[in-house]
């Protein structure tokens, strides 16, 4: 049977979520809690490959196995051979053919900024930090250019590989709260980095560093050096996908 | 002069507040950081010593220097010699005579829960996770006995040398977000390990362990076997401290 499971993890430990050589993954910490309890070796395809220091809330994943234990139960197995920074949130069998990367679904990410004088220890490791002063409205303002669908060429980091760049993003809501700023988008897909790019690019306006109408020319120019800096991992995490179609 | 700070902390890797000979403790690195910072021995006074483990977005803590630094400029030179789990939110300069712990004054401290099948890895340093089903209407029944002057003896932990152990509790409210069950409570002040043994004892109740309206003989017993267990430390956070006159 094929299985699908909801992934949370808290990503500061981790180098990303895909397997390599130079650092423990959860990828990786899944498989190896999978092989182990379902004896034989699996290897999960996960639905996004969130970078290192990355949060996640509800990642996707589906791994094949022929253990006999029923799949709505193995996220209470499984949670108790993972280490205690990832934690599987529901198990359940799909269909055979369901591919978490290949069927089409709605991305949301939430990047977190706390905008003060000083830091708060508490929560550090889920919010990216500035003491310099962000106009929310300006932000708000740029960030409806980048509403639909565009090619987000100059949002997607240098290394990567990608060779279709348009995306559709459905929604992009900048909000306050006290100190805290969040930026919250729902999208058909994101590219390397995209989101944090465009973190990065809406707090250069929210700074004051060009204007928000800037956003529609950074879009157009479809080169990465158009857009603002990468806005640090910290600050990002992987709220949901939702599948188009129920996965069984 | 003498100087109050406001100071947030990530309790998770401290022996608590108070100086001891078996651990770092937020009272040791405060201490540090000011006589270097000063550039002559420093010790400061806690409002609230708080134990291992818990977390405080708004302990208070005062000391005197001869220091040329204006009083509300050391936060921010202070900030850079602390470690990144401590940040004193704010610093002002305070009557001679103010003491944090023997002036009227208002504590409020948030015990956060979260009452779901799964744990969840991010803020997990800051929640106790259950995964038995809690009531949080009789939570809330049972919290009203609280409200008032009472002998809170049944809610002090045996370790104890208090000998006046009536406490007024201003405020007590049990939400529910979501999975996650707050109760947060306002009193005059607090007894050893008070307020986790009231979130210990409401949990029990929530649990269907025994009903609400026996609270009121927990109380009136005045013995420690009465009440619920102590909560674990990661679930509570001192939210602030409000003194009756503003401290200059």
């Amino acid at each position: 049977m094929r299985v699908k499971l909801v992934v949370a993890y808290d990503g500061t430990n981790y180098c990303g979520w895909q397997l390599q050589n130079n650092g423990v993954t959860v990828e990786e910490v899944l498989n190896k809690a999978l092989s182990d309890l379902c004896g034989e070796p699996i290897e999960v395809i996960g639905a996004s490959r969130t970078d290192s220091g990355v949060h996640a809330y509800g990642n996707v994943a589906v791994f094949d196995s022929n253990t006999r234990i029923p799949a709505e139960k193995i996220s209470y197995a499984l949670n108790q051979r993972l280490p205690e920074d990832v934690r599987v949130q529901s198990s359940e069998e799909v269909a055979p053919d369901f591919h978490p990367r290949h069927c089409n679904s709605r991305k949301t990410y939430e990047y977190r900024i706390l905008n003060s004088s000083f830091e708060q220890p508490i929560g550090s490791r889920y919010v990216h930090f500035t003491y310099r002063q962000l106009d929310v409205e300006k932000m708000q303002e740029a960030a409806k250019y980048l509403l639909g669908e565009h090619d987000f060429k100059s949002f997607c980091s240098a290394g990567s590989q990608v060779k279709e760049t348009v995306r559709t993003i459905y929604d992009l809501a900048v909000t306050k709260n006290g100190d805290y700023i969040t930026i919250r988008v729902t999208g058909s897909g994101f590219l390397y980095n995209m989101v944090r790019i465009i973190a990065g690019t809406l707090m250069a306006i929210g700074m004051g560093e060009y204007p928000p109408e800037n956003m529609k020319d950074i879009i157009e120019a479809c080169e990465r050096s158009a857009a603002g800096p990468t806005a640090p991992a910290r600050g990002l995490a992987l709220i949901g996908i939702e599948y188009e179609k129920s996965p069984i």
